[in-house]
């Protein structure tokens, strides 16, 4: 599995619709087993996207999707800045939906 | 919902004990919406724990619950620090399983 922690900063008064279009652009994505999008209470225009994927691979054709393209371009605006934490390989755990075996 | 960023350091030789021990013991928490354990690639010591509760009642509960204080005392000498990354409020996205409603 492949995993990302991400930090984005929001411009200002754009961290809701970013969170909003995130969380609809992420309901079905081939390969995607967790995507999940959080406001940081410390800080009004920071937001977490937690990310896994069956693969890299799945996570990089994601990208070429044009639901997601579509996506990118209404959200890259809103957004004033993006830290990947990290990058991770999930083992398991609860909440992976739609994985097919745990490596 | 409530959520939390953990990165742990584990001491040498330990961090794939850690995983499995994680893993295991979150297989079932009451209003435990997401729990995932992942290696981090640059450092051998280093998991990630990402986390989603349907409350920071939820979290609080599970830690008193007595299978998981026989986890805590089991791991505790693998783990050679915690860092909490980050404490968030979920909205959505893919993968929080039992989730009742978005909020």
């Amino acid at each position: 599995m492949y995993g990302l922690i991400g930090k984005f900063i929001a411009q200002d008064g754009k961290r809701d619709d970013l969170i909003s279009a995130l969380v609809t652009a992420s309901s079905a994505l081939p390969g995607c087993l967790s995507y999940i999008v959080a406001r940081d209470p410390s800080d009004a225009n920071t937001l977490w996207v937690t990310e896994v994927w069956d693969s890299q691979e799945s996570h990089v054709a994601s990208l070429k999707l044009p639901a997601v393209q579509a996506v990118i371009a209404e959200v890259r605006p809103w957004i004033g800045g993006i830290e990947r934490v990290a990058t991770t390989e999930p083992i398991g755990g609860h909440g992976l939906v739609g994985a097919r075996r745990l490596q």
